[in-house]
């Protein structure tokens, strides 16, 4: 097992990387010296996959354990849920000092940590991600909350997490669609801060893909660190934190223009990868050929990356107008220049996105 | 106008204390240089009071202004009523720069907190606290949130204000009863830090009740400052902040027991302050004697001291095993050494509480 520390003055914590840890975790949250009363959120499938095992380690750590359980999807990552997950820890007596477990995805990880950081306006939280993509993105920059209506992750909170236990064994189970989402986003560290990290990913996609144990503790390090590094310098997104959006901004517009069933977050963010270099390229920020390396890296790992037929160019860009990261009306993008550097909140023209976006 | 600067590193702001600045108020949220789209929060009696001129000075700073009304109560602080100025305020597509404006008193300012903590994880606020509950409590410390059925500001965020605009004509226009629940944390300043101020309320009594407006600005900016003295050492109540809820584990319990609509808040408190100092004599911790001041002074506004008929002392008990300051299920208190100093974190038997509470 190796620990990374995600540096953030008092709000420090460790990231917990090995095989078969799954068993420990209670002696792990122990040492966080929490009330004994403790919710454990997770999802019917990770729950019915590694429940017992989490539950049996807390238990005998002396925990005194809530379960909450969240269905399966993005459909449930609204307020009322939430709401549902304090009542329960309300009805359980949780106090300012115990700790919320969250088991699961992305999903989970983003409720359960708001959660936590609304319970008696902010208790602590461990998350133990069991796909690629939390384990590689949501385990380190503190964003937490829930979708709306009008826009995706739209209320939330940044709260940071006290441990993140990571047992890669977990990811034996992840269907492979889920897996590749996940690659999607460590793809993106390579182009946004690493080319070594980059061709490592073109060179091990066999033992990847095979999920050999050491190649993939090696990516979720890596990738984690990338991420840790961007985040300390940069808690709240006020600048080098938006390169993390590298992908993002095209890949949001296309979740929501196909109401977030079509594509898994990861494929949205593998299409607006590619296109979102093309247009770097096509503005002259990156020379030719660039947007050809990372179309090549995304396909070669089976994941999408041209427009699905009948895209409409002009919802995309309405979409990406009402995006977070948009700011009265204007449209920014990360472009890279070349493969590990990319450019923030490059001002983006209309015209060119709707050229960019139209089919043919 | 005088300013109080809160000392809060990157999260500082001013708290502007004047008469007749309500329409001043514009020109202030614009030196904020937010977006132009601006949420104006309050509810029907404050906007029918103060929403024109508020509502005409920002529109002459030049913003674009979505209003939301919450209706009047506590009963309305709860999560459904956040979502909905969240969707009022996406509608609008207010983003990341821009502001949310509190108009009311704890309750809106509260909610309205809360949701632009909420809002794209986090955009700034100002207060315009229309009441001297809101003026000396909410208006420093950061504490948003709502109401849940099992337990008052259960669910909540620390947050701060980018800038408090306190108007002390506003109080000309609130029913008497509640501006002396507000005079009741006034009285709270006086006696767990500042013994002359204490006096000082003795001695001006009639001055205030009179809404003189140099006496109000005095007790308004002395009663901020003490506030901001003690959350400026400690944001996030890890110690000495807890100084502050004197009166308050009682005065919980008393509203709890009485489902929130026997007594404001501030009343709870009063009837609280006194409990908790004739419990501190009881333990030995104040001398004889202490607890009649704290009686004579908060009777002579007119505000309840003693227990109402028919009041449960098991009921209130249980209901401080609940309080988000009860760790683990015991019980602890704020009490009083002498007028102007107070301990922190006193654990307090159940019987003793049972007794002191137990009619006749």
């Amino acid at each position: 097992m190796e620990k990374l520390r995600v540096e953030l003055g008092e709000r420090s914590y460790d990231i917990a990387i090995g095989q078969d840890i799954l068993d420990d975790v209670g002696e792990a949250v122990k040492g966080l010296a929490p009330s004994p009363a403790l919710a454990l959120v997770s999802n019917p499938t990770v729950y019915d996959l590694y429940g017992e095992r989490v539950k049996k380690s807390l238990a005998a750590a002396g925990f005194d354990i809530v379960e909450i359980i969240v269905p399966d999807g993005e459909e449930y990552k609204n307020l009322l849920w939430v709401e549902r997950i304090l009542t329960s820890m309300l009805e359980k007596r949780l106090d300012r000092r115990s700790v919320l477990v969250a088991l699961g995805g992305g999903v989970i990880g983003d409720m359960a940590g708001f959660a936590a950081s609304l319970y008696m306006r902010g208790i602590r939280f461990v998350q133990v991600p069991t796909t690629l993509l939390a384990q590689v993105d949501s385990s380190v920059g503190g964003k937490t909350g829930v979708n709306h209506p009008l826009g995706k992750n739209m209320i939330g909170a940044f709260w940071q997490p006290s441990l993140v236990w990571i047992d890669v064994e977990t990811l034996g189970t992840l269907p492979k669609r889920e897996f590749l989402a996940g690659v999607a986003e460590v793809i993106k560290y390579g182009v946004i801060w690493d080319e070594d990290f980059f061709d490592y990913l073109g060179k091990e996609k066999d033992g990847l893909m095979a999920l050999d144990s050491g190649a993939l503790a090696y990516v979720i390090r890596r990738s984690c660190e990338i991420k840790a590094e961007v985040v300390s310098r940069d808690e709240r997104e006020g600048g080098l934190r938006a390169i993390l959006n590298y992908g993002h901004t095209i890949g949001h517009a296309i979740e929501t223009v196909t109401g977030y069933t079509r594509y898994l977050h990861g494929e949205g963010v593998a299409m607006g990868m590619y296109l979102e270099a093309l247009l770097a390229e096509r503005m002259g920020i990156m020379a030719a050929g660039g947007a050809a390396k990372v179309k090549a890296l995304v396909d070669s790992y089976g994941l999408p990356s041209g427009l699905f037929k009948g895209a409409d160019a002009l919802s995309m860009v309405d979409a990406m107008g009402l995006d977070k990261k948009a700011v009265a009306g204007s449209i920014h993008c990360v472009l890279p220049e070349q493969i590990g550097r990319v450019r923030v909140n490059e001002p983006v023209e209309r015209d060119e996105l709707l050229a960019l976006l139209r089919p043919g």
